[in-house]
């Protein structure tokens, strides 16, 4: 047996055990019932607990390396070489955070996590304020023991999307910045007002089931490969590429959450099930990046879920199955009422273009703090100035502030930014997909994705983890990741809406 | 830290294992796609591999041994001794099978079973024959690996019910016999006929959904701490006591199968989530043996289930549910027609008399077949025969007489008489239950089974697997197990509904 032959039966075994670990935490959301949750995160912190130690031994280091020199000379991109590499990154990381470090993190992750959902629900920043602190501490060793050449950030950064720096981040927001608050100023000042009310009304659940797994089907998303289930806050899990699963959840009053919720998981999910067969098994048989993922699930959400062909094709169907609720109205209205942009307070609940402007306050606040360029204490103020600064509006309070999301409750600064990656990688991604192939927009104008998901499985699924962001985007659209192609997407989009 | 407590620490670190493997396997007939099989089955043998290793490491042996050392002279009855019994057979019996055997085990069975379905399809006992003689082989091989002073057979039956012997249920098995032909013969001859028509006919799925929560509730069954999945083949997991599962299967026009089905798992989960709290995390929180495990759901769905005060109680409810199917008909007569006695071909479709019988010929043939004095191309006439002398009935075919059942596809002999057993544990218990305590028939005229449940929880359940289910039916009942009580309950019953 070769020494790559060894590793690989060591990957396997490893990658085994972490779909094991998912499933756990996949049921956990949509199965386990209230009582057992004490046990399951026994069971959780045994499986994960044993598979840092497998995978940070000397002996897995020791085979990483007997591999590589067997390999030395292999292509950079075939799928050998690309496995040593990202072996060697993750062993390298995971050697880097010492035992005390991970359990101390865990440890005060949890007690965050309680303390911010006190302070959320009583909108009292106090409460939760030391609880931040000993995170931003967190972040902030983290960030040393990680290490960095140019700024602490970069070290966190780089965990989620591999080999992107703060500075060329701060540098495309930059710039979406400058266009994108002029646009939204735009909108705001045309008289074209969009009325959304079409959404809000009674729609019965089982019928959004029947639905959801329609237009999920009319994507591309694979059911004889993927799942279904509900949950409170939707997320997709791969237990392998041939059993990628979706979540959504259900409002009797609202259409949206449900169908966009499926649209955006399901861009997740096939991205999973569009990676090669023959990296199965193996970390490479993953999305490579966050921001890359989220590139896949915005593409299907925003792109195609609220394109005007889409609903031009598919909205009689929705139509038939509410009747009550729809009757009256065309799909013209419909894809206006789903295309309304306003500022917003939430971002969960932000639309498609506004979005943008809750993450770069997100990555620019974090800065602040890791920096110590800006005191915890004095987080509620700085948010509620960006908040004016890029959307014009100031919350009411906390709770609809700087206390609205979890994340801050674990030390997963560099996390926030790769939502709005999301969104631009989308739009470069999807510009070069239609400039290489004119069948796709034709397509999709009759509300179809064949062609699009046949150049996405080509150009960016089957490869999985084998490249990092930044040579994905390069080797896809022959340039670094920018912001123009987004604006020029978002500028006719919402032009010809609100008639600019 | 004391031996004792380190093997504690090695001990919860493979139960949470093992829980994990329970969750691949549960999540594979519950929630996965079709495409995710073949991944699948590498997670489970990689956990599966992973746990074997651990537990029969000589590492373990030696604590297990340490502990046991500074544990001497603790009471035999107390946690401790309980589960160092208990590791150390599992410890010697998982060291008597070489790896090489348990691999060519499971690659003949993986094989047979296929072998099975086919022959099963095709009513073709020749397709399965040469892989019958392959697995009767393993089943020989196996009782030599485990080793026996008496018989064969008791080498494997141990592994189901421990410490019983072959001998031993022989005895039973023949005194039920010459009871219960005759009383079979009697029903056959009793002028009295039941007509269960009122069973099969439209019932919506969605409404025994319903209802299989309700009766699940009604007889003890915490959801808070359990959870109710769709499945082809039913059958209950424990993840956890706080997280023990069932599952059910629902037919559009047949209602037993979910009524039933419901209430022998819900017998089975209760088991488990009334194991004590202090046994968490180790092994002796489960059943005891599949006996003892029968002997909880078999009760909970016959005489619990198909007793008269639960229907007078339940009926008005499940008529009001489905008003058209049962709006004519009385509790009186829903309750004989869920107790119709009559022979029949199919072991799991059989009813709470006659089901005994089907149990029995597997027990006999199957030590045939062991010690040789039955080969197995011999076998489909040895089933006729004894079918005609147990039944009165001939099956039409092999797919209806000995390829109904798959587990013989794999080396599981010993595993069928649990299925009985289970049934007169069931009564024995039962009746020394409502001896103690009068309130138990009391409530259970009026539905209920609030003292039952505590009964069984003080005198059953909260003990797990400290005690083999000898010294555990004795300890409860004061007698070894035998038939009587079984008889006793059955002449009254079909006595009574059949006028003998």
């Amino acid at each position: 047996m070769s020494h790559y032959d060894s590793l690989l039966e060591k990957v396997r075994e490893l990658d085994d055990l972490n779909k094991a670990a998912a499933l756990l935490s996949w049921d956990r959301e949509v199965n386990m019932p209230r009582g057992g949750a004490a046990e399951r995160i026994a069971q959780m912190t045994t499986l994960s607990s044993l598979i840092h130690r497998m995978s940070t031994s000397d002996e897995f280091g020791g085979l990483i390396e007997d591999a590589a020199a067997e390999l030395d000379g292999a292509a950079y991109d075939s799928n050998e070489a690309s496995l040593i590499r990202l072996l060697r990154r993750n062993y390298a990381d995971a050697r880097k955070l010492p035992d005390e470090f991970v359990a101390r993190s865990s440890a005060v992750s949890g007690q965050a996590r309680e303390a911010w959902v006190q302070a959320r629900t009583a909108s009292d920043f106090a409460i939760f304020r030391p609880w931040l602190e000993q995170v931003v501490g967190l972040c902030q060793e983290m960030a040393e023991l990680y290490g960095y050449e140019d700024e602490k950030y970069d070290a966190l950064l780089d965990k989620y999307e591999l080999g992107m720096k703060t500075a060329e981040v701060r540098a495309i927001f930059s710039d979406l910045k400058a266009e994108l608050v002029p646009l939204r100023e735009a909108i705001d000042r045309s008289p074209v007002k969009i009325d959304d009310s079409l959404l809000h009304q009674p729609y019965d659940v089982e019928r959004q089931k029947a639905f959801a797994r329609t237009v999920a089907e009319a994507i591309g998303y694979d059911f004889n490969r993927g799942h279904l289930g509900t949950v409170i806050h939707p997320f997709a899990t791969s237990l392998s590429r041939n059993d990628a699963r979706i979540t959504t959840r259900w409002y009797p009053d609202f259409l949206c959450p449900s169908l966009f919720g499926t649209l955006h998981e399901c861009g997740h999910a096939m991205y999973e099930q569009g990676t090669a067969a023959e990296l199965a098994r193996t970390p490479l048989a993953r999305g490579t990046s966050l921001g890359i993922h989220e590139s896949q699930s915005r593409m299907m959400e925003n792109i195609v879920g609220r394109s005007r062909g889409f609903w031009h094709a598919h909205f009689p169907a929705l139509q038939a199955l509410f009747p009550e609720a729809l009757g009256g109205h065309t799909a013209e209205a419909f894809y206006r009422a789903i295309n309304k942009t306003q500022p917003s307070f939430i971002r969960v609940e932000a639309d498609e273009l506004t979005y943008n402007f809750h993450i770069i306050l997100r990555f620019e606040l974090e800065q602040a703090m890791l920096n110590g360029d800006l005191a915890v204490a004095d987080l509620p103020a700085a948010w509620n100035e960006k908040m004016r600064e890029l959307l014009g509006v100031t919350p009411p309070d906390d709770s609809q502030g700087c206390l609205q999301d979890v994340h801050w409750s674990r030390p997963g600064f560099g996390y926030f930014p790769t939502y709005a990656l999301g969104n631009l990688y989308a739009a470069q991604f999807f510009e070069t997909a239609t400039a290489a192939d004119p069948a796709i927009l034709a397509e999709l104008a009759e509300g179809r994705t064949t062609a699009l998901l046949a150049w996405l499985r080509e150009n960016i699924h089957r490869h999985g983890r084998k490249f990092t962001p930044g040579e994905l985007v390069r080797r896809v659209t022959g340039q670094p990741l920018g912001h123009a192609a987004f604006m020029r997407y978002a500028t006719a989009k919402f032009g010809e809406l609100y008639e600019l």
